[in-house]
């Protein structure tokens, strides 16, 4: 077998087998393919796609190419949610909680900021003392005390994609659906996770820019997912403004934990009360939607939530006196505040735009090696449809000096589109892909 | 500039500007720019296509990449020949010499064998003290003595093309009319010819398998060239069958030896002068075809041709004396004979196979550093439109040994099919390309 011939079949638009696909994976983790002939090859994935069977083996292979982790021995039903990233998107530091305090074992691995959509990593790493390394007995034992963990990819889990995913960030082969779907769902699968929730983010914000391609992706994670065994459900939600009204690293492990003493705002709590919701359904721990909101409420309202956040912080190694002390009060030096230019209805908070605004105060990462800053950000006063009056303030902006703090408020002009018109925004909960 | 944008630009099916092809030419060969991205970027090509302007600039600037050799101090017009590669194609070493002896200078850069085609360099040097390896300053030499010369390509000339052939060879991303066009032209405007002959083969021995394949690369040489301000014809010329009688490294010098002394095979010498005539005629040699075809048949006639080709050898180091003690008789030790499994008409001899046989006796190679023996190789007694009772002779086989033989052996059975019903082999030219 040659790899040139297995660049050319797929170039040529036809399916590769299992022998092939295993020859091109191991080669490639080995290090006798060279990246040269990798990326060759994943550009002519990108251009011919992959059909169900090709995408399943491809994920299987992948997973295969590390260590598979074995929770077994945990009590209670092992689930995760994934999403495909945003902007001010921290519904997996709600959720996981409100989870695990429902009976749930969350062995959540997680990603970083890249661009303009933050990294739930980063979020936590913002909090004295939290680490996100860990290994399998560590995770074992942070989940055993809190039921969930929020930990880095180790080196040892889907080295395949690590690798391949390096290669894919510099050669434009990003976008591709069956590549999308088998670099997530391989390390999702590694994990050991029985039940799967996709959020499949759709909108200016997110990686899906269409209804369709969301859908194309959601699809694709689900048909993958369900032929490899485990329950898949995935929602497409809005990403249109940034969900919630903070958009940084502290800012948002603070307002994730206001949500959970009831706090949160209308659409972050909207969408992780969905997402928790079918969390609870696929692991078999509700049997109907009702059942499972109420019960996510619950959480919340009895505080168990909450403990459960505590406890994994604690678990993690945060100084939760420090978090505690910090809350409210912890920004960065340069405050500086974007008032509405004139009367009228918010039409639109790009979050693109906010996300890469946010990028600029130090929030996001342009490469995977550049540091975040912990305290920077941005705190939205209103979201769209609300009406505001010229002069009413829109937006606090925290940066670390006056300049970033004017380029911000310059980003945020062109991030706001506040009109005479009325609007409606649409729904956040777009469309459910996979029956249970 | 960054190259993963250029990369993506060309992915989504844009044309790309001069500074972005700059950028990326420049980079690749400085080693800036790493092979992976490269590759990445030719695949994307291979999908997208370019436009001729790009095509024309990619040229350009691949010709850029390196020395430009400046042979105009030379008496006569510069005029050169490219085939795209065929088996038994020996039209080079007959038309060189013939459009010397009509006045042309000839400073033909030229290939070597690789998969089923022949190269040039190879048969040349199965001729002892013969060297490809020549200096700008051996090649005028050369061209003074002998009216032309066959050179191998240098290092300093197009090192962009030189890397990324390489690269193109290894990642399935060899079949791109642009990148095709760009490599052949670009190193054919720095040797310097000003005009510029193409034939393009066509057919089962051939890389553009249909004529609508070689009409779309003939087309894209031709324009490309005549932007570049060259006089430009592309002949698209029939490879179903080998060219001549002869296959190999010596048996070609040879047969081209023979027919500048008169003794060629018809659908060599038709494809040959075709050739020759269009180079007098792009050159400004001749006004008219019947003029040029028979200034052509006059130098056969004349000896000036053969004269030609003796002082090129001497020039370029050959030992003449032993190649005319070994004309006709220096053959590899094993000697098998093809006879004829039935009687019929020869409707066949397919030249790919008849390629991948002489492969097998060693006469091309593989990989670009395999070797090649100098004296093995196939010659045919009838060709295809010709009757042939059972039993007759219709290839002699020198090898190597035994095994080599038997394998050719069943090769040659593969290769030719015979039938009762009648057959009239197609034109061998089949189409003219450009205008003078």
């Amino acid at each position: 077998m040659r790899i040139v011939d297995i660049i050319m079949k797929k170039r040529d638009g036809a399916a590769l087998t299992e022998e092939e696909l295993r020859f091109f994976i191991n080669g490639y983790v080995t290090g006798d393919i060279p990246e040269y002939q990798a990326s060759a090859w994943l550009m002519a994935v990108y251009f011919r796609g992959m059909d169900a069977v090709e995408t399943g083996l491809l994920t299987r292979l992948m997973m295969e190419s590390g260590v598979l982790m074995d929770l077994s021995d945990l009590a209670g039903p092992l689930v995760d949610k994934h999403s495909t990233g945003g902007v001010g998107d921290k519904t997996s530091l709600i959720l996981a909680p409100l989870a695990a305090a429902c009976g749930a074992q969350v062995p959540m691995m997680s990603g970083r900021a890249l661009g303009h959509t933050g990294g739930t990593l980063d979020k936590l790493e913002s909090v004295k003392g939290y680490t996100v390394d860990a290994t399998e007995d560590d995770l074992k034992r942070i989940i055993a005390r809190a039921g969930y963990a929020l930990i880095g990819q180790t080196a040892q889990v889907v080295p395949a994609d690590r690798k391949m995913y390096a290669l894919r960030d510099v050669t434009a082969t990003v976008e591709s659906i069956p590549l999308i779907t088998a670099s997530i769902l391989s390390k999702k699968l590694a994990e050991g996770a029985q039940s799967l929730v996709f959020d499949v983010k759709c909108g200016s914000g997110a990686f899906m820019k269409t209804l369709q391609n969301a859908e194309i992706l959601a699809e694709s994670l689900v048909k993958t997912g369900q032929a490899m065994g485990r329950k898949v459900i995935a929602l497409i939600t809005a990403m249109e403004e940034p969900l919630g009204r903070m958009v940084g690293n502290f800012l948002e492990v603070e307002e994730s934990w206001n949500c959970l003493q009831g706090g949160g705002p209308d659409d972050l709590m909207e969408v992780t009360l969905a997402l928790c919701s079918k969390m609870l359904l696929t692991s078999g721990l509700c049997k109907g939607s009702d059942e499972a909101m109420d019960l996510c409420l619950q959480k919340i309202k009895s505080g168990e939530g909450a403990d459960r956040f505590r406890e994994n912080m604690i678990a993690q190694g945060a100084d939760w006196q420090w978090f505690l002390d910090h809350v409210g009060t912890w920004r960065a030096p340069v405050k500086v505040e974007f008032k509405a230019p004139r009367q009228g209805i918010i039409h639109e908070i790009n979050a693109y735009k906010v996300g890469m605004c946010a990028l600029g105060l130090g929030v996001g990462r342009n490469k995977a090696d550049d540091p975040v800053q912990p305290h920077t950000g941005l705190h939205f006063l209103k979201k769209r449809g609300e009406s505001v009056a010229k002069g009413d303030l829109l937006c606090e902006v925290f940066a670390l000096n006056d300049q970033d703090a004017r380029q911000a408020l310059a980003s945020l002009e062109e991030a706001f589109r506040i009109s005479p018109d009325p609007m409606t925004p649409e729904a956040l909960i777009l469309k459910e892909v996979g029956e249970l």
